[in-house]
Parts: structure tokens; C-alpha cells; sequence
């Protein structure tokens, strides 16, 4: 029943698994890219599975408004109306109701809001989010909950967590189990060890398939995110996949696989293929920059991308420079395909029983910076 | 010595051939996609292959703008710069300048003009135009001509072309000869069945490895196209490939194989998928109508491309309504892949005298409209 999941070895805290669902397995840890809308934006899904992504995360917020959860049900599913055949993670849409400010109205039973694509007021309770993600057909659903904000004092934490238990529950009993379809709760708290405990003790009475850790990466800095990780993931039981929601850069997810998270996912690889950034092993490259003009090296010669393994850092200025299409899908593609060999990197090590190695190398390369320019 | 072209067969004044360049060989009748500022707008060039295209056209008036004719040299040429490994035909950057209207002037000798994307000065001669050309390393070079305006009285088409002539012969002397590379001429003359006469006459004295019929297309209206095909064609030497620049319409095409033409480009089909057009067996779609919005269909249940393989056109407006890149990449592979679908039928109906049989078919169909929706 549900979705299963099988610890295969371990490095310390640090895991690998494997993640069975209704739509195939997940190796992890993974790393989910973000397909917001329908498409993990400026890329075929083709071209997503050949980076090795094996599950993409889909956001019941902007499907819910355009072009609707009915709508996506009755042509057969996000699967199939996507074109991804692989497993699909759906958020609860609560993160993108809260960030509405102005045009949102957070009530003890859920929210109102209008919709930003045409002004029409919807509302998403527990259960409506639920609903949404069994039209959606996603293999995990996620539980609807407030993300708490950033900064924030110990008693607006713990009313704002205490929310989101509450509403966990309720999710908990809207969802109808199907086998390989699951249903994960997401820990709350902000940077409060006692919270976060409070929290991963509700959730665990309740009981999930998997266990999120949410409201991190919202401003807190590294340093904090790994602390409240290190209090809080030894809590979690170790049958269950562990995701922390929203992270991250290669360094930020590096550090979390080893304290022990197996899933991940981040708008960062696509955006920033989007606006010119390369992630590479050593750092990040900005090929607007003007020193990139005449260079007729790769991003990276290791990477086996086809950015890579065709163009020029030269063209691929160029095409930035001309705002041609072809720039945002060469260099989403390429943050994808690197962002998963981190992945592959990472998952090997676990296995060989290496991580501390791979880590030292993986640091090392990253702090080198960029190979000198011609 | 320079490039070769093979007349395989013809039906009719139609005709079957091959054309042999430095990089490869055209099969013709032959699409050209537009791939203006070294890519072809929205498409891998892995992909623009996959269609069936196997030559490109380049712009020389954007290239010698950004990133500059010189730059592309240094960087290998224009084939290693785009990864286009097959043939490249570059235009003479003429039509461009000409279009500035107020950016430029023209004298005897050329044209000089402001650079809209930085309004820096250039000038273009029909030498430096050739040398440009010679720079990018196009297996095909357009010679410089002056593209008469429309409408035209004929005394204005006369001096016009008489200049276009003038300049063909400097470009001619300019042209530095290469095994697999070659110079094409392009005959003016408006609409004035004389002027054409007196255009191709110097052409062939001067003596070009192909001809191009320049001046159309500019809103003369096809019959009218169509009938200075009928005048001009005959005219020109049966050995060597003919080019109608910038056409068009599938119906233009089909009209003009029909009447003896080689080669064609246009930016239609590039241009109309990235607004929400796609071209069909049955005529042009409007992906944006909401009356796509729940139709499971792909655009065509016989097209392989891969928005018709694994897209509904529901899904395709989605992606059209929420801006996403996907929908510009999955329209234009479309568009090029069945605008490559129609020169694979014209070749083979010539290849096997049906022709006739062929069109009529391929009219009836058009005028079908499209498959009646849900």
C-alpha cells in the first residue's frame, strides 16, 4: 500500500535510498526539478529525464488557477497532460497562497484569495489541497500548511506550526490512500528545536509516508538551516524519505545530504538558465559577462550536456546577449545536468562508502573558481 | 570546383535535384529555416536536423552586427559556432539595410548605416558584403543587392535593378572561389516581365552557381508572384538550383516547385510558432482560441514531431496562455517539421511523375479546414 521506500545504505547520517511510487522509482537522493506550470519551463520533458531527473515537482497552486484541477483530471492527469510518465511531487499550494500578502485571507479553516492570472477568488482549505493534488494524480501529495515567516518570535512560530499541525490532520484524513500513491507531512517550527520536536512528534503520531522539513530556506542563512537540520532530522524516523523543501544551491543541498535529507527540489538551475547563470563544479558563471565574448571553451569540458558538448562559452554570450530562446534552454539544460551529477556524485559516494571524500573534492573544486579565461 | 548541382529528374517544369556543398549535400526542393542570429529561433540545431532540414539560412546583416563576421571567424565559422555541421546559405544582409529606412543611405557604392541594436556606424558594399559572407564561411553567398520596393512604377523597378546588376558584378569579381562553395545572383526586376528579362540576361553573362528570384513576396500578391515565375523561370539555365527568397505560405511553395523552384526560405513557420500558429495538413491553427482548451487531439494525428506525438492541443494552449517557452519550442519544431513533411512529398511526387495527383491532393485537404473539434 502507499508509496514504499527502502534505505539502502548509509555514511554516516547521511542516506541512500530508493523511492517506489504508482509512476516508477526514485534513487535518491534526489533532486526534483521544478515544473511549475506544466513544463519545467524551456525544456521538453525528454530532455528533463536525460539529466537523470526521475520525479519533477508540480505546483498545485498555478495548475489549480490555469489551467485547472478538473480540467488536468479529465484530460487523463498531470502525467500524461505534461508528457512526464515518471513520478510527480506536488506542493500544497500553501507556500504561494501565503507569499499573496495583500490578496490573501488566512482564516483558522484555510485561505481566500484572488487569483493573480484573473482576479477570480478561490479558496484552499486541508482538504480542497488534497483534492487538487488526487485530480493532479501526483504520486506524493503534500500537506497543506502555513509556511512561517522570516524572522519570527517563538510564540508566532509555535501558533503558526501548531496551525499546520492541525491542518496535517486534516489532510491526513482527506487523502485516499491508493498503492504507490503517499502523503507527507511537512515539519514546521522555524529555528525553534523545541517546535521542530513538537512538530516531527505530531506528525509522527499521525503518521506519514515521508516527512518534509519546511519553512527553511526563507532567509535564515546556511549556518542556521544546517543547525535546525541537525536537531530536528534524528527526531524523523529512518523508514520514512526525508525532504527539505525549496533548497537549494549545490553547496546548501551537499550539506543537507549529509545530514541525512533525501529529496530536494529548487527553482534555482532553471531560473538561473533563465537569466544567465551557469552552476558549475567550480562556482558560478555569469555568461552575460563580457569576458565570455571570444571564449571558445565550454562551460564546463567534463559536463556532458549538450551546452557543453556543442557550444562555446562565446555562442552561448551571444545568444544571451540577442535574448535568443536557445540561451535559456541551453543553460537550463546544462544547471539541470549538473545539479544532477551532484546527485549521481552524491548517491555513488554513499554507496561506496566515500562521502567524506567526495565532499573534501566536491568543496576543494567549488572554492578554485572558474578555470582562467583565455 | 565550386559547388555542384545534379537535376535528378523533373515533372513538368518541376524539378527533383541535388545540390553538393562543402558540408554536405540539399536535396531539393528544399525549405531553408531561418536561423538569423546564428540559431534557428526556439530550436536545438540537433532538432532543426531532426525535421528533415538539411541546410540553414544565416543573416548577414545580424551577425555582422552581433557578434561581428570577424568574431565568428575567430571562432571557427559560423557552422562550428551554431553546431549546424550541414550546408549554410547566408543572405547578403541587402533586404536588412534596405528595410532601415531612416538608419541608412544609400549611394552608388553601398550603403551606410546605424547599428539598431548599439547605433554604431556600418557600411556595406557589395565587396564587404561578399567578405562578410566569406567570413562566416557560408557554403552559399548571396550577392549584395538592393530589394525593389513595392509598389514600384517600372522606370524606378529599371534603375533599381540596373544597380542590384551593377553590384552583382563587383560581388562576382569579390567572390574568392572554393571547392563546395558558391555564389548565387538574384534577379530583379519587379513585376515588369522586360526588366526580369534584362536582369536574368546580365546574370548569366556574368555567370552565378545558382540564381535567386529577389523582389517578391513584398505584397505584390501570389498570382502576381506566381505569373513572374511563369515569365522568369524559363529564362533562367536549367544546370543550375533556383532560390525564391523569403517564400512563404505552404500553397506558395507548393505553386512555385510546381513552376521550376529549387529553394525557399521564410520565417513563417519559426516566427508563427512562437505566436501560437501552427501550420497543418488541414490549415492554420490558432493554438490560443479557447477552443483548444479541454481538446485532447495533438495538432495532427499524422504529424511525428514531437508536440504531435506526445502533446494535446489543449496542453499546447495551456502553455501558450501561461507564456511558457515550451510553447515556442514545441510550435516551431511542429511548423518546421511539416513545412520538411511538404518538401519530402514534393520531392517524392516528382521523383515518381505525380505530381499532379500530389498537389491536388494536397489543395483538397487544405481546403478542408480543420478536423471538427470536440
Amino acid at each position: 500500500m502507499s508509496l514504499s521506500f527502502e534505505l539502502l545504505g548509509t555514511d554516516g547520517p547521511a542516506r541512500r535510498g530508493r523511492i517506489t511510487t504508482a509512476h516508477g522509482t526514485v534513487e535518491t537522493p534526489a533532486f526534483m526539478p521544478v515544473g511549475t506550470a506544466g513544463t519545467v519551463k524551456a525544456m521538453l520533458p525528454q530532455s528533463v529525464a536525460e539529466t537523470g531527473a526521475e520525479i519533477v515537482l508540480g505546483n498545485t497552486f498555478h495548475l489549480m488557477l490555469r489551467p485547472g484541477a478538473e480540467r488536468v483530471a479529465a484530460l487523463g492527469g498531470l502525467h500524461k497532460f505534461m508528457n512526464w510518465p515518471g513520478p510527480i511531487l506536488t506542493d500544497s499550494g500553501g507556500f504561494q497562497v501565503m507569499s499573496l500578502k495583500d490578496l490573501r485571507k488566512l482564516d483558522a479553516d484555510g485561505v481566500t484569495f484572488r487569483s493573480p492570472v484573473d482576479g477570480s477568488q478561490h479558496r484552499l482549505t486541508p482538504e480542497r489541497s488534497i483534492e487538487i493534488q488526487r485530480l493532479l494524480d501526483a504520486d506524493i501529495t503534500m500537506s497543506f500548511d502555513e509556511c512561517t515567516t522570516w524572522p519570527v518570535e517563538e510564540p508566532a512560530a509555535a501558533s503558526s506550526m501548531r496551525l499546520s499541525m492541525k491542518w496535517a490532520e486534516r489532510g491526513k484524513r482527506a487523502f485516499v490512500e491508493r498503492p504507490g500513491y503517499g502523503l507527507f507531512g511537512i515539519v514546521q517550527g522555524s529555528v525553534f528545536p523545541a517546535l521542530r520536536a513538537e512538530s516531527v512528534a505530531t506528525l509522527t503520531d499521525i503518521g506519514f509516508d515521508g516527512y518534509a522539513v519546511g519553512g527553511l530556506a526563507v532567509g535564515e542563512g546556511q549556518e542556521t538551516m544546517f543547525a535546525t537540520l541537525d536537531t530536528t532530522l534524528p527526531m524523523l524516523p529512518a523508514d520514512r524519505p526525508r525532504y527539505l523543501m525549496g533548497v537549494g544551491r549545490p553547496a546548501d543541498i551537499v550539506g543537507a545530504v549529509l545530514r541525512g535529507i533525501d529529496m530536494f527540489d529548487c527553482v534555482m538551475p532553471t531560473r538561473a538558465g533563465r537569466t544567465a547563470q551557469a552552476f558549475t563544479r567550480r562556482g558560478e558563471l555569469n555568461l552575460r559577462n563580457a569576458r565570455h565574448r571570444d571564449d571558445p571553451r565550454p562551460i564546463d569540458e567534463h559536463c556532458a550536456c549538450p551546452a557543453c558538448a556543442h557550444h562555446s562559452r562565446a555562442y552561448l554570450h551571444h545568444l544571451i546577449r540577442a535574448e535568443e530562446i536557445l540561451a535559456s534552454m541551453l543553460l537550463t539544460w546544462h544547471n539541470l545536468h549538473y545539479y544532477q551529477d551532484i546527485m549521481r556524485g552524491l548517491r555513488g559516494a554513499i554507496e561506496s562508502g566515500s562521502l567524506g571524500h567526495w565532499v573534501a573534492a566536491f568543496t576543494r573544486e567549488q572554492d578554485l573558481g572558474d578555470i582562467p579565461t583565455l
